[in-house]
């Protein structure tokens, strides 16, 4: 569970008035009985499950490759998460994603999560991938379809922001 | 799964650098089969699963309260992981606990996973908890018997750091 | 994960040639890149916050009810599930759920797990709930509305059946 | 979380009576914060994860093969957990494993969970794993390393029960 409570710089506030429309991959989640925790909201770790599964569940529609196959493999360097409200089981959620920085060997998304329709963002997070090579976990560089995907992503972000 | 590649600023050289002599308090959490991905090792969302249990478990042991009861609980306001190495089921991990910062109705910690003896902080996190009234969400202070917890926490950090 | 192997007698035979249609209620439910275990598959306990998801969810929707503050509460008595086939993410799931048996203070339901339309049950699981007294765990008959809720699925499952 | 309501025939109060001697191998797990559901207590399907873990924490321990990097690999046919009492974080929990019947090309374990020492049994289940080669599915026989487990601990099931 998690609240707005205490978060209250520009920084913050910038996040916190983030819609949908900011993002431009949106997926639709299904929250589970066992997600809600003692407080009867969503578990804040749950939160991380819902960030990968929307970054891979995108990548594995748009590029069509196998993680478990792959010979570079996306691993995870970092992942922050602000809480500004509160979702639930049953109430089925939405993902926003979009890029906030794309290196050599390294993405970084942005992300929110947004519960019923018209309240406002209930989270933002920030979850950097680095590609590495499977067996020697040497930094690498992602496939090309990985590659044409960010880039993908990354045109529409534009037309978003426009 | 994490790894450290491309977190190689000042600031993570001191998170890195870390071992678990920094955190006066220290708990072992088994892992589990479930616990991880389909590239053999702890799926990063566990990792918040266990810095909750760390922090939860060494309040329930020092307070003697029970959060699903208390009138005034400390909700997530914001938590964030840098990943240094892996770990994975079968092997047990320690996770360690220290104060960062301690307000009036809030508290961050910071925290360190560790695998097996001898190898190097896999994870730093950093967590902070607004305590607020259970039913308007406000932000209160925290019961007599946490604000003696955190004090406790503090002075052995002391000793630690020392 | 699960497999078919060795679960050949008439009773699983009858189990595995279950369609979607032979359920009154069908959920659809997304699946998380953390569900699925080192084999690249659907971790065999979330088949059962699967089921979990599929009968609370459907009980909150016809009810109206919320488990948090309910007096009378169903708890799990014993769970059962047969793997016959594999589903992992990205792919969403469909639970089917019908009543097995009605008793004044539980009730048993029989569960269906389906992947890609098309492919058969991919597991088969039975639930008994038995209602009780929140406070005193001593069984309890439960509120009209799910009472209702139970009938109706009976007779949804008579159309469906015949 | 589970209740013991409705659970009285003979059968169940033979698994009923079970102590932690009656496993020949006792795994200690932790829970977490996140295990407890709405309800305050372990959730159901944490159960099956602790089934999981003893049977696989156990095999690898016993014989050094990881389950990853395997040929031929234990997949789940059919599971099942009767619940009697209640456990919950921040309790750590203790998971007895025995084995019921060892086939050519598959094996079904009992297990126990138990709380806090004194307690009774609070779940019992039943556990079947199939050997299949990792790459046809096929039943296949295990390894000579997991044989040697399971004839092990069938050995010292003799000694338990005597």
């Amino acid at each position: 569970m998690a609240t707005s409570a205490g978060t209250t710089t520009p920084r913050y506030a910038a996040q916190r008035a983030l819609t949908r429309e900011a993002f431009p991959v949106l997926t639709e989640v299904t929250t589970r009985w066992a997600d809600n925790d003692m407080f009867g909201h969503l578990n804040n770790a749950v939160y991380y499950q819902l960030f990968d599964t929307a970054i891979n569940g995108w990548l594995a529609g748009v590029t069509g490759e196998d993680p478990v196959r792959a010979r570079v493999i996306g691993v995870v360097a970092e992942s922050r998460c602000v809480f500004f409200g509160e979702v639930g089981f049953p109430d089925p959620v939405t993902v926003g994603l979009r890029l906030a920085r794309l290196g050599r060997t390294s993405v970084t998304y942005e992300l929110g999560v947004f519960g019923v329709p018209g309240a406002g963002i209930a989270a933002f997070g920030e979850w950097t991938h680095v590609y590495v090579d499977r067996s020697s976990r040497v930094p690498t560089e992602p496939s090309p379809a990985h590659r044409a995907a960010f880039e993908g992503i990354l045109a529409r972000a534009d037309e978003v922001v426009a």
